[in-house]
């Protein structure tokens, strides 16, 4: 099976389970609405790489893992719409839970898939309960505090920013616990797998900072200009349009090479190098961006 | 060790780790602010009770359920709490954690707050895997979809509300945590322990119908009269005071008889004596609300 069927088999099991019972129904359709249809995946995309690069001898744990990894970050997508954060309208192209259901149900939303990321985890657990026990703690340190993307989010409240923990625990830790819990999930030690998590991290930051700078609210399927808008570091406004893209594309050098020795290094390789050439803005688009400067 | 000593160790050790390394400041003290001083700690004294009640084998166990389940608890508080919610101002005779701090802020320490119970109880696994992973399903369950505490908040948006489902999702589910996780901290099934913690969660949903309706903000340490003010359904509008008292001490009776065969038994018994005691309004209050009718 390809990784997104894989994907839409095991996201949709788990929705299943958690509208059942005498679930309230728009709770549930909110749960259903945050998560489907998915945006691009990338970081549950990232985990089974991992884990298939790694032998995936478990892929029961390796999907729970990505759709557990997926939730976690579909809730903090809610959260950081709501009107006390980004105040956004829409997100993936439509709107966003609290605009089309209510502020009440988003940040239940929210709630209830961190809970079920965790849930997920430790019900696949099976036989293999020490792979499920650490991906639950690389799962909670790269979401909760002092390191995850709770922290992240928490450093917009303060007047000093610590810029590297700020982009580590926001943009960063997701990716970190995307290729740790993919090794994990195959049996594999979770350390040797950090810094591919972490520069790919880096290098979706640099290119979220270009998106953000370049492209117009329609392509982005959210508002523009948000950095600026809340005067939010982004590496555009620092390095320039060719410095950041000479930036980013440093990183995913460094990536590639940081890929620990296993069976499917060379496909891992390959992954980096394809994400790069989709993060990197087109032609069209860098053109008008000179026009504009 | 006293109960409420082993909680405030336990509870401290997980807060410190939570609020070091380069966590935002303002965010760390919120986490501390929410969980300390802790109110009267109901849930975790009955998951230690029991877990004592048990023979309490692996105390390291039990401390780490015990806060876990407190950090839930204090994480529905803070964000019950918001705007979009109960708008409170006041809680356990303090600001509330977004008057006090900011609404990000508390929208974060309730979403760190759950990712913080589920580490806790993943980190004190060592050689009890198989027990640890049980009480993180018995929590996740009771505190997400479509059984848990997320789901009882979620019927407040709906329009026809299963008052069972309500309640039992409201307020029991976290009682039914603490009777199951404290007997599977101690090595027992947890089946035999969910009509206990059912129970006492329908005595204090009792209770606290009682509560609401005769005590003044100050005593209560929060805004009285919420249920009337938001139409939400009370026992004491359906009752009558005196009917509501006698159900609370037909529940109270029901929950000792449903009090499985075990060491402590009568402890528990004893235990759940003490608690109708202090749930049950005093004299003076019943007469001024027989005045009042």
């Amino acid at each position: 099976m390809k990784i997104d069927e894989r994907l839409d088999a095991a996201t949709a099991q788990v929705l299943r389970g958690a509208m059942g019972g005498d679930a309230p129904a728009q709770l549930a359709q909110a749960l259903h609405y945050a998560v489907t249809p998915g945006g691009a995946r990338i970081r549950p995309t990232i985990l089974l790489s991992v884990a298939l690069a790694c032998g995936d001898d478990r892929p029961r744990l390796s999907d729970a893992a990505a759709v557990a990894l997926e939730l976690i970050h579909c809730a903090s997508l809610v959260h950081d719409d709501l009107p006390c954060f980004d105040d956004a309208d829409q997100r993936r192209g439509k709107a966003t839970v609290h605009r089309a259901f209510s502020e009440p149900l988003a940040v239940l939303t929210g709630d209830s898939l961190i809970v079920l990321a965790f849930d997920v985890l430790a019900a696949a657990a099976g036989k293999d309960a020490d792979r499920a026990l650490q991906m639950i703690r690389v799962l909670s340190r790269r979401t909760g505090m002092p390191d995850g993307i709770c922290a992240g989010q928490g450093w917009e409240s303060e007047s000093q920013v610590n810029l590297s923990a700020y982009h580590g625990a926001k943009t960063g830790a997701l990716f970190i616990a995307a290729t740790q819990m993919g090794a994990l999930a195959a049996g594999q030690d979770a350390e040797p797998w950090e810094e591919l998590g972490a520069r790919i991290g880096e290098a979706f930051q640099v290119a979220d900072d270009l998106r953000d700078a370049l492209y117009d609210a329609e392509t982005l399927g959210k508002p523009a200009g948000q950095d600026a808008a809340h005067g939010r570091p982004n590496a555009v406004t620092s390095l320039g349009v060719q410095g950041a893209i000479r930036r980013l594309k440093d990183i995913l050098g460094g990536a590639i090479a940081s890929i620990p020795s296993c069976p499917g290094e060379a496909m891992l390789a390959e992954m980096v190098r394809r994400y790069a050439e989709r993060m990197t803005p087109v032609a069209p688009v860098l053109q008008r961006a000179d026009v504009r400067r």
